[in-house]
């Protein structure tokens, strides 16, 4: 008998827990004696941090309410492993510990840097002869990695946004006044979430006035001049700006912004006060009231609005790993396959990891439509099935 | 045959639009020939500028989206009325606009500024021997009205504050590392919000390490002693603070950060920015990560999470309006009284509009706990259920 471990790295989402789940049911019918859980991902593991799962996920019950519970269920990391041709003493150690739990089946849950982690391990494992199987099983509400159709997580959050931008859109124009709205989502270099706003229009919302994607550079005189455009048709504006906005010369409009300095929990500058530092820019600028909402960490942790379809394809990419894993599979990740939109219909595949490692996959240019003021419908066709229930 | 006109003032809630539907249909069953309705307010009516709700309004799925939908559905104002004594002209021209409608009954769903504008209307008729009936209808998220158990809006909003502490506490954890999270909540004098925050704890939740109210002055030492010492049992520390949260000299806290220059939609100096002055203040002078969070707009526009009971209590009291000013009554809010609180029961009384305008009720300083860190039973026996369903 043999044992399986896993564990969760990277940001939280609304469902990644619900992938800790597939992994963990996946490995128990297939005969695995313990699946062990990393603390605090692969850092845990090194400090041979790790949790029995077997004896705290003991009831069907324990399953269902992992699967609809937000944030890491194991605790997270940011981690980044070095090559082992840089470090093979981190490589020596963590096999030893592998060794001890007797580890056979390995899973690590998160985005591209975790892919990285699982690629690492994988070569590594291959000089020495391992035959630990290691996989990766997608997650992130950043949607960026590449070779899948999307990443679980992404769904909840793009849901969320959705539905926020429509509660702030109604909001916004209960004075009608002369009012500009600037609302910050997440997402560094890539625009998914950011593009999600677009998901606001609908029957019941005439949906935001301008999408700034970090795909597109963020030009400060053309924006303000779009503004006052748009404010001659309406009074109140609705903006929604990518936290990682960038000028024509590169640097992050956040930068501009007087609180630059401070760097977030895992050492990147913070990419917070695009949105303030707009609506400042607006406020002085034009004649008009502003306000500046960050959806921060709400966004990826809304539980409360997570969509079905989410829940039940990270569950199933865990499912997929773990059978992989089990047939012998190793140094790939589970992606997501699209079949169809309408019906709406996806199947689980394997791609080498190395092929994902460290990549982002940004939004097509060809889905922004041609003013750069809004998504097209082929984002609206390929985003609207992944927020449904 | 006579008509009826309603208004809605002040912020937006979940729920006001389900008050406007009370009014509404229970102006029709008594037989109001037209039920007006006023384009932002009191100051849409000076301009002439209503619409026939009996139209707009024709079906019983109609009047079901309407109590569903959150902002106002006509449109608000903060226009404040001067006093009669002060500018009648004013008065002459709304009871002109009054009688070419021909209203019998005039209802004002709103805060206490929007009962000042039904005590001063009501005054003025009764000098005038106008016959027409002024009704106050109580809504505000803030929940600071007086002589009523609570405000429809307030359960929607604390019910949203509730479930987003939740989810920002389970997401500062994931790291395990050293994390200050500071949520910025609105109220501006009144903590009602904030205290909200107490309803996070549960079984499935250990709850915020600190609440802070603005009826308890903001010490910055104190603050910075505080979280320093609560650090040092547990890594992740989340925080609640009032936006209107005061410094022992009278001073918001937000006046210390640099936007305090900025004034909002309404010309009231902008609250914002306490939670973003405390982070820095913390991470200049902790050795700790910190991240500021202001929940904003998203607390008041919250549709997605009303409580059940909120909208009921919200329909109700626009209901019992209706049939107090058909039954003669006028210069009145309707309230609502308490009868108990397991099983829950509420019922409406009327009082004195003239003893709710422009006061503000404060959070009981024997609902915060001895220490000034949290609510006490008693404010979470009160809260608990208004936000169920």
């Amino acid at each position: 008998m043999a044992n399986a471990i896993v564990g969760q790295s990277g940001g939280p989402t609304s469902v990644i827990n619900a992938s800790l789940a597939g992994v963990f049911q996946a490995c128990q019918h297939r005969g695995a004696e313990h699946v062990y859980g990393m603390l605090h991902g692969i850092q845990g593991l090194l400090n041979e941090k790790v949790c029995d799962l077997t004896q705290r996920l003991s009831s069907n019950i324990d399953i269902e309410l992992l699967k609809r519970t937000p944030s890491s269920f194991l605790g997270s990391c940011r981690y980044k492993l070095p090559a082992p041709e840089e470090d093979e003493a981190v490589f020596e150690k963590l096999f030893a510990i592998l060794k001890k739990l007797d580890i056979q089946w390995f899973f690590y849950i998160g985005g591209n840097d975790s892919m990285d982690t699982i690629n690492k391990l994988a070569r590594y494992g291959k000089t020495i002869g391992s035959s630990i199987r290691f996989m990766g099983v997608p997650k992130t509400i950043d949607n960026d990695l590449m070779l899948t159709d999307h990443t679980p997580g992404y769904g909840s959050a793009a849901k969320y946004i959705g539905v926020v931008m429509k509660e702030i859109i109604r909001d916004a124009t209960a004075y009608g006044n002369k009012y500009v709205t600037i609302v910050e989502i997440m997402g560094r270099n890539a625009g998914w979430l950011t593009a999600a706003a677009a998901l606001a229009r609908g029957e019941d919302c005439e949906g935001v006035n301008l999408i700034c994607l970090p795909e597109i550079p963020f030009h400060l005189d053309r924006f303000l001049a779009k503004v006052e455009t748009m404010q001659k048709e309406q009074n109140s504006i609705v903006i929604a700006v990518s936290e990682g906005g960038k000028l024509p010369d590169g640097r992050y409009v956040c930068e501009l912004s007087d609180d630059a300095k401070f760097v977030d929990a895992f050492g990147h500058r913070k990419l917070t006060g695009t949105a303030r530092y707009l609506s400042n820019l607006v406020a002085n600028n034009l004649d008009t009231l502003t306000r500046s909402i960050e959806l921060s960490t709400l966004q990826r942790a809304a539980g409360h609005l997570s969509s079905r379809t989410d829940i039940t394809e990270a569950y199933q990419v865990g499912g997929a790993a773990a059978k992989a894993a089990f047939e012998g599979m190793t140094g790939k990740m589970v992606a997501l396959r699209r079949i169809s939109n309408d019906p709406y219909q996806c199947t689980t595949e394997l791609v080498n990891v190395a092929d994902v490692a460290n990549l982002e996959k940004k939004v097509p240019v060809d889905w922004i439509n041609s003013y750069r003021t809004d998504m097209s419908a082929d984002f609206l066709a390929y985003a609207r099935p992944l927020i449904q229930a």
